[in-house]
């Protein structure tokens, strides 16, 4: 598989996505010198004559297909885990007929975070880093270890001491070492900091490097093509450090460039635990950065981040795309776990679960109507969460009441 | 999306697995007469005719792109959660260059068993049925309830006492009612089996009802078609109740039927755990049917089943293709799942780790050779069992030992 192909690929240089100062491809890069993330820029004119539309869709479906808008230069930099297509699964019961989900716990080790990191991951090989770490909410660490174990990176992953037990196992045994830590996501990215600072590793926090967004972008890319090339109406994305987000906006700018779509745009919802919601209360407040946000809590362990390096990208793409930053509490994200697979057969994440709980409020604001298709993501497998209801116990040496069953 | 197609199906009719005796299609079915599994028959040439391999390659890569060789008549009988293509996924470092793993633990629920229950359920609605029972050590379980309670079929499930806890509450959070039983899965059969004499609902057990199998044959179609229509040299299956791989066998024969293969069959090895191991033992004696296994104890709960109604079709199909029936010990099964997850970034259920560890003897055995095409079946998603390695602490206020990180 893994032949070494060197591609063209259609970058053209890095740009610091405040300032619009250019950095070179193909060199080693963390964050902008204004302390920003960097956006990778290509040449759209010459991938557009290189391939079309029509030949994407004659590939097969994996992330792969889509290789001339991402970055890789090396066919054998990449290591796959079978990064497939995420279906769009239809919610008729607990949302609606035009609601669709698109289930991103089917990728390798049960999350949307493979996206990110199998890009990353390989463009820190083809660039010669040999040691990461990363503070994790527990799933960008389980796709780091499992990606980098497999191509020999050593890893460091730091994370909340109450992330989920499933999750820290995981990462652990996919080979990396994993630290708890007494803090929040932030205090974990502090102890990476000062190690990255020290030269120890390279620092692969949320848009601290610049491929991670690169990858997230696919969602968009994928969405497109599922769709006919025709964008939903909306989409409900929650939102940590907001990849996914500026990720999918930033495909959608690619897609007009080549005239693959048009100009319409979904509006963004970026959805936020009312537990942990700086973006909501910047969007609010019409700031264009967002506070630290203090006494974090809730379910969405995801969600749980009380500050994002990429906040006001976030905030631009929700603001242009005519969309809303939007809070739900834990008891209606929890409900709609509940009804959503107990109606639909359908095991959401917390953070899938708050897409539909927002939704279901902004259908009763009347924000959206329920006329109009839109897209919830469902970044994680309901599996890697803890679950409540207690099932009961039955002897089958004792007489059997079948009427009570 | 379902819009009631009354399409032809190429089924003729259904066929006693032991006798040959004919029975109805379109009408609901248990076991024959004789008191064994029913198989599906097509008019495989209609079929042929009606659609091309070409025209198959050509669609969305769903198990519905089989639907001239699946049973369903009624688009509108069925029930989609997105049952996608599994990937096939190269472990080079845990195995070796020539091994792929079918990551079954993508498919919706988990696992494998989705296939089955898909297929299952789309009949059983399709013939009226509303209220269906099973036994399952957890992944059939959370596959039946997932579909049956997206379409309002009533589902009560039986598992044993020491089922994993994730998978219980999986079942019982898709809707099911689910208790557990102080028993082995044969035993929460008895209780299905009950009921079903009284009326109370219809037995939903591995091979009592015909269609499951059905499913699980798509895992055969989809690895022909994926190998280039080339099937593999040999396939590691790991066996409890066996569906799989009985559907695997026919799948082959009725794509050669159809012309879309040759004559060339991998050598099935059955793989089990010795701790419950019926059919190694009956393989081994030269017998047609197995025994019950007493005393039935392995980490690999999926197949930890003491007897299975199938057993003489499993035995069939090992024996004509030229494999055997194989036991590996539950820490070889632990040790292939670390290996595989520490090496090769992938993390398998313990059924899939057996048949890494089968493979692994094999190759020391000479019973297969390094330069074959093998495949593993990783019928589920590792996420689904408990896991062992507790990770370290880290106190951010105290002085940190980067050096010792
Ligand atoms: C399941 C899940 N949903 C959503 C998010 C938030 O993603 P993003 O950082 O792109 O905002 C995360 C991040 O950890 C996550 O794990
Ligand atoms: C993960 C897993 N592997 C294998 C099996 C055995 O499957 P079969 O009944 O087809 O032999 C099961 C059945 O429960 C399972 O859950």
């Amino acid at each position: 598989m893994n032949i070494s192909i060197h591609r063209p690929t259609f970058v053209t240089h890095l740009e610091c996505s405040m300032t619009e100062e250019r950095y070179e491809a193909d060199r080693l890069h963390g964050l902008s010198r204004a302390g920003r993330p960097l956006l990778v820029r290509y040449d759209l004119a010459a991938a557009g004559a290189a391939v079309a539309r029509d030949a994407i869709e004659a590939r097969p479906t994996d992330l792969w297909r889509w290789r001339e808008l991402l970055p890789v230069r090396h066919t054998a930099s990449i290591v796959s885990l079978g990064e497939i297509e995420t279906p769009l699964i239809p919610i008729p019961h607990s949302a609606g007929g035009n609601v669709l989900v698109k289930d991103e716990g089917r990728l390798p080790t049960g999350s949307f975070k493979a996206r990110g990191l199998v890009m990353a991951v390989a463009m820190a090989r083809e660039l010669g880093v040999t040691r990461i770490a990363m503070p994790t909410n527990g799933n960008a660490g389980a796709a780091l270890a499992a990606y980098a174990s497999r191509c020999g990176i050593e890893t460091i992953v730091f994370c909340p001491e109450d992330t989920p037990e499933i999750n820290v196992r995981e990462i652990a045994m996919q080979g990396a070492r994993v630290w708890r830590v007494n803090g929040l996501i932030d205090d974990c990215g502090a102890i990476v900091g000062r190690g990255a600072a020290e030269g120890r590793w390279f620092d692969f926090s949320t848009l601290k490097e610049p491929y991670r967004i690169e990858g997230k972008k696919t969602m968009g890319l994928e969405l497109a093509a599922q769709l006919g090339w025709e964008l939903p109406d909306a989409i409900f994305y929650p939102t940590g450090g907001g990849t996914g987000l500026i990720g999918m906006w930033k495909a959608f700018d690619e897609l007009e460039a080549l005239g693959w779509i048009g100009p319409k745009r979904p509006r963004m919802y970026a959805v936020q635990a009312s537990g942990c919601a700086p973006i909501v209360r910047a969007f609010e407040a019409g700031e264009e950065h967002a506070e630290r946000w203090e006494d974090a809590h809730t379910v969405a362990a995801g969600i749980r981040v009380p500050r994002a390096v990429g906040d006001f990208l976030i905030l631009r793409a929700v603001r242009q795309s005519g969309g809303k930053a939007l809070g739900v509490g834990d008891p209606a994200i929890l409900k709609a776990v509940d009804d959503c697979a107990r109606r639909d057969g359908l095991l959401l994440c917390p953070e899938g679960g708050a897409t539909l709980a927002a939704y279901r409020e902004a259908l009763r604001t009347g924000e959206v109507d329920a006329e109009e298709r839109v897209v919830l993501f469902n970044c994680a497998t309901g599996l890697k969460y803890p679950m409540p209801a207690a099932p009961n116990t039955l002897d089958r040496h004792a007489p059997i009441d079948f009427d009570a069953l």
